[in-house]
């Protein structure tokens, strides 16, 4: 038995330096390139969250919903309706999800913060801070909690975007630092989400659960609810999930904000298929491949990337998005790995999965993270090669402002119009500016 | 990176034949002893529910419902009003936890199982068969995920309360075995609630949540909603809080129910100071005990008890719950340990307080599990020694149909009076013959 109340209060002291932080971070303290990460951030997971509101799972939460009923606080995105906040942000949180097209954390905390912004009319900077600040406490969550690789098999975007979520709704709420630390709590107390899910419809509500979870925690501890020691020390939750027990979570704030970090996807599917992808997209153009004379493909990518997104044979949608062959094989028949690329549809497409048999997946040792190679084997022209040193996406190699207003009308404007979608990107990049940030959310409505 | 989504077939046999056995087990194969144990845990569970509705997690819960609204599905236990489904659970079962007076894992099935039977009007004996069911599967998994010890510290009630609350709904709403595969992996991708939350108002929302999550794995599993192997295997809910891999969940399935074996509480608090309160009652009984004479009071315990029940110096009603020198003290006090002694009253009393200090708690590794002796040391009557040698409670001495029917009435009649508390008891023990369900629920209201 491992339990211990008597925590002595120094085990305290990290959160509770993190939790001052975070109350009193005004939107003015924060560094203009932090804003316009989390700008860009909160655009492209508002057009994840569009482009996903009619996927099967956004489907299954908004029959859920309907049943339920619920008081109209918070709109539903890309559905024309609004319902309680707890489930407007469980079913746009699973939509921005959906089609695994997200940054993979984000969406918790910034589709939270835009609709307790929008209950409470609150102007666009709050907005904006309580998102760059609720990212920053997701990814000091992820790396407490054993990072991204988990070794016991958790799912981040559940187990830490439920504290991005409770950090937004607790700003919005106005919470004072111990009121801050008990939505941490709440938040700790309600974090789940295996890596089991990947390649099943259960995923995307790793990210609506986590928002819904969210706002529930801050709005508990606005009541009055106390918790215990879960953020550190031996009953903390990075330690029974097998993290670390002595998580360093005020480490160095302020000086530098996680949100300069994110990573947005320019491919709808998992990570580490990106590299492969976009190799053989770059094979195609370069050496102008048709279809018909491609023999054979050999894809050499990090061996993680195998490990995670090995699905040879995927059977639907869902699944394609966890498959390098059908990534790769979409990408070098069609030209594009957009959402029609991973869909039921395309599963199905003949052409492609005489493709993708074809594409053989190679984990190389020697590939480094996001690093690919592709070498296409033509019936006349022998084999041709391309090679994606760093994919585009990462960190070192980010995509452009350019690329992220790109991908969020391609996502938004067949849903929304041209002209509501331009607007959205105006209204995102001009948040500070924004007296009431519901403007944004009945927008996209 | 222990992701591998190449899972043999055969490593889902076990959440199979799990499944099947609880689609295919009817009313009528339950064995007479285990319907007799279930209406015991469901009449327990209901009283603790209606004791606990007026408690301040129930008032935060009932807060946040009222501001969120909802379709008036399934009715709130002493509350007089109705709401969602998800909803009402989450706040009945939050109440039934909300005293420590509950079995401490069944209320999120058997709170299911009453607002899910009310929803849809069914009758008493689908109520009890799911109940039974749920509470097996609950068992099962706390097992499987390191028992009640688990040394991660993880807490089974929300843990592997979400199993149970899942399977009572799953079962109701008629699922077919892969189905309830699916509703038990969305449970499992929400299994969540830490040990850390002992003696704080956050513990009672491990049951209310994890209610309200099996509704909704159940509703999205009914939905067509798919999960990877999640009960199983190296990427399952067990391995990922440090139980064991591969659980054996489908273990001599039908030969014996978990629900024979529950441990209903006599006292409102931890169950491992109940063997000293018992001990309290018993040196005050035996001996004609006045306060005015002890001088001191010396309780051996299994050193367990005093790990988690060591909280010398309560500051309020909930931490009570977890200190075995106030459920002692309170014992010699007023000669009962009820919910009254387990208030925010009761921890200012200053006579209690002041014998409160007085007793010193020896956690003494020759008492086993559920024995506790008690030493008053008097002004002049010398040392007087009182034991305990099995708390009651245990299987092997449990309460009596007797005591679980007074324990009942002295909850609920305060509340719904003496004719509807006595009428709810005979519909708990009638349940066989009782057409709908719902009676139950909104007799009860």
């Amino acid at each position: 038995m491992r339990c211990n109340f008597r925590i002595k209060e120094s085990a305290l002291e990290q959160a509770l330096v993190l939790a001052q932080f975070l109350a009193q971070t005004d939107f003015n303290d924060l560094p203009h390139s932090a804003l316009q990460a989390g700008k860009r951030g909160l655009l492209d997971c508002l057009g994840t969250a569009i482009g996903g509101a009619n996927s099967q799972a956004a489907e299954m939460a908004l029959n859920l919903i309907d049943e339920a009923g619920g008081a109209l606080q918070a709109t539903l995105l890309a559905r024309g309706k609004r319902t309680s906040l707890r489930d407007a942000v469980l079913f746009n949180a699973t939509a921005a999800h959906a089609l695994d097209y997200d940054d993979t954390l984000s969406a918790p905390a910034a589709m939270v913060a835009l609709a307790v912004a929008e209950q409470r009319s609150l102007p666009g900077r709050e907005l904006l801070r309580s998102y760059v600040l609720g990212f920053e406490v997701a990814s000091r969550m992820t790396r407490a909690i054993g990072g991204w690789e988990n070794a016991r098999g958790w799912h981040m975007m559940g187990v830490a975007g439920v504290f991005g979520a409770a950090t937004a709704a607790s700003l919005l709420l106005k919470l004072n630092p111990p009121q801050i630390i008990a939505a941490l709590g709440v938040a700790a107390t309600q974090s789940s989400g295996l890596m089991a899910m990947h390649g099943f419809l259960a995923k995307p509500f790793h990210s609506g659960k986590a928002a819904a979870n969210g706002v529930f925690a801050a709005q508990l501890a606005l009541r009055g609810c106390t918790t215990g020691p879960a953020l550190e020390g031996s009953l903390s939750v990075s330690h029974a999930m097998g993290g670390t027990p002595t998580p360093d979570l005020a480490q160095k704030l302020g000086e530098s904000y996680a949100v300069l970090e994110n990573r947005l996807k320019p491919f709808p599917c998992g990570r580490l298929g990106h590299g492969a992808i976009e190799a053989a997209l770059k094979a195609r153009s370069a050496h102008k491949l048709t279809v018909e004379e491609i023999v054979s493909i050999q894809m050499h990518v990090e061996p993680r990337a195998q490990y995670l997104m090995g699905k040879s044979e995927p059977e639907n949608g869902t699944q394609s998005m966890f498959s390098i062959a059908h990534g790769v094989a979409a990408a070098l028949l069609n030209g594009q790995a957009g959402p029609a690329q991973f869909s039921d549809e395309s599963v199905r497409d003949l052409n492609l999965r005489d493709l993708r048999r074809r594409v053989e997946v190679i984990p190389d040792p020697r590939c480094r993270a996001g690093e690919a190679k592709i070498t296409v084997q033509t019936k006349s022209r022998g084999p041709l090669v391309s090679e994606v040193p760093i994919q585009k996406g990462y960190a070192t190699n980010p995509l452009t402002d350019d690329d992220v207003k790109e991908k969020f009308l391609a996502l938004a404007e067949p849903i929304l119009g041209p002209t509501r979608a331009q607007r959205a990107v105006n209204l995102v990049y001009g948040l500070e500016t924004l007296d009431d940030a519901g403007d944004l959310a009945r927008l996209c409505a």
